[in-house]
């Protein structure tokens, strides 16, 4: 981007703020428009693939004392982040939190944001409302995640360029930054496609045992639930027509871990396809696997509660209950009240998770 | 270390198992013995300022009913360690747990191992027995934490060697691996302290304005409770003569934090002056910024119960309550039953973080 050139976002907040005021100026209340993120507006798309909110509207209007305090947090929420970004300068929502705690505190009579629990909602209005991510806005979000594989970027951050390499981060690995678009470009991608591994310590044991170099995949763990940064990363590889599998335990977390990457989930509804993977696919553990691989019979625990509940839940979801294969190993876990960790692989040998998932990949047995 | 050569682990894991063999073919019961890890056996240590364990024995015998069964588990838990190392694999301690309950399960009429709870304990014993730590066992810890500075490091690691510069990591940082020591080397450190921030929020923040760079620092946070790894990587810091300084809330986690790095937690005094870092220093936050940054007085936020809990309790340690200006501190909480999060110092601007840390490094106003 040429110095001087306005950012998408700057431009989009010049233009909210700019029809704010030709409002006042025609004597009408000025308004913000944003579409509601409530529930009832979440719909499964089935075009896409994904979970996306509907077209009803909120409106908020300063002369309308139930609304008026609202609106103005919204538009100091709106001038905070212009700021950021005109400063070139990032912070967290608590940061921005305290930015407006402290220059809104002494002009007006009340705290205009006493808990930060009143800005959150505010940013996920505004990004609504831009159609933009609050990463756009300067805005950092927790990060989580490693990467290993044949993937170089470009960072451009803090006005230096850095070259990451993620074949050569050694034991530790690439750690996926809050925001990968703005600044953060591919250089080059020449693996064949991502493997998303639910817990570190498999991560840590199939990048020692060279997996991703042998498979020629970029290995991703996003330790738990995955972050935003890592769903974004997963997203873009997949525009990059990078085949996903995603490989997890068997129970409530890893169902849920799954099905986030690949559908969205109701909270981050909003950012609908920018951030969910419809093509993911599912590899293990499965129910399926205790009939290939015996060993795993006595290595299975028993499912909590929360797993059966969970799995009940899941079936009620159309977008789940469209698939068989899903609907019988919900139904066998709820039947069984067994479940299998993908640790238990490492029990006849270490090495063992890599010749598990070799087979697999070979047979094409994924779940859809 | 030349090809053939044994580890120091190998070694003593052998001299472990000739010496039961040697007292078998004496025809006594093969024993294992260890230090008392509970409560009673922790002491502070004045010499050194950290937390260790003191001289009381335990020990297991395998022909005794009541000890049996844990003498097996702890002979099963150091052979599986030993054949790890031999293979060059490493595991977490749940791949462990799933090897036990793999080549176990058959071999003995009850389960060996049921829970992971019970080999958990066994791998402390067999740490403090070998005097050697869990990942020279081969046996990864959860990793957590991020490094930005002039340090290159060479990660050997897989059979190949990759050169780890952590100036050179943009947005991301180096992520502190589980195992700071084997074939990890420090090639380089250029750089004239450490600072070490709470907050992952506040790093990306320093980081951002290349704090670490203009203040030739070592930028680390271990996002939140420091992980072993992350915990030794400061005490290698500090044995190359750079000073310790930490930065965290004035709050019952933060000051968690602190002590845990400076003196070492109770569960893992056992590791004592390996992990510990009594020369660290505390910069802030503190009640005393209250006096000297005017406007932080309308940001702090009420000090939970649980944070008054903790000061109190603090007080009751000597390690702390021998230094005064802690004593004060503590105190000060304990009365106004307020609290000031780092994220604070971004009220006025976002780069006042990095004003306040200069201002007070250059005054030297640290708590001991």
């Amino acid at each position: 981007m040429a110095t001087g050139e306005k950012k998408p976002a700057t431009k989009k907040l010049e233009e909210l703020g700019e029809s704010m005021l030709s409002e006042v100026n025609n004597g009408e209340s000025p308004t913000f428009e944003t579409l509601l993120r409530s529930r009832g507006n979440i719909l499964y798309d089935e075009a896409i693939g994904c979970l996306r909110l509907g077209n009803k509207m909120e409106q908020r209007t300063f002369l309308n004392v139930a609304q008026a305090r609202k609106f103005m947090q919204t538009v100091a929420v709106a001038a905070k982040c212009k700021k950021f970004i005109e400063e070139e300068s990032h912070t967290s929502i608590r940061g921005l939190f305290y930015q407006l705690k402290y220059s809104l505190g002494e002009e007006f009579d009340e705290e205009l944001f006493s808990e930060q629990e009143e800005s959150n909602p505010l940013i996920e209005d505004l990004e609504v409302a831009l159609k933009l991510k609050r990463e756009d806005l300067n805005l950092n979000t927790d990060r989580k995640g490693v990467v290993a594989g044949s993937v170089v970027l470009m960072d451009k951050f803090g006005g230096e360029s850095t070259e990451i390499d993620c074949a050569k981060q050694g034991r530790s690995g690439w750690m996926v930054p809050s925001d990968v678009d703005n600044g953060m470009d591919f250089i080059s991608v020449d693996a064949d496609w991502v493997l998303v591994v639910e817990k570190d310590a498999l991560w840590q044991r199939l990048n020692e045992d060279k997996f991703w170099k042998k498979e020629n995949c970029v290995l991703i763990t996003p330790k738990g639930q995955a972050s935003r940064g890592c769903r974004r990363l997963i997203r873009k590889l997949a525009n990059k027509k990078l085949p996903v599998i995603v490989f997890t335990d068997n129970d409530a977390w890893g169902w849920y871990i799954y099905w986030a990457i690949k559908t969205g989930s109701m909270n981050l509804a909003y950012l609908a396809n920018d951030i969910a993977t419809p093509e993911a696919k599912f590899i293990g553990m499965t129910m399926q696997d205790l009939k290939d691989y015996d060993f795993l019979n006595k290595l299975t625990i028993k499912a909590k509660d929360v797993d059966v509940k969970r799995a009940e839940e899941l079936l009620s979801y159309p977008w789940i209950s469209m698939h068989k294969p899903w609907v019988e190993e919900l139904k066998t876990v709820i039947k069984t009240k067994r479940k299998i960790e993908q640790d238990a692989l490492q029990g006849p040998r270490l090495s063992f998770v890599g010749e598990y998932l070799r087979e697999k990949m070979a047979k094409k047995k994924f779940l859809p």
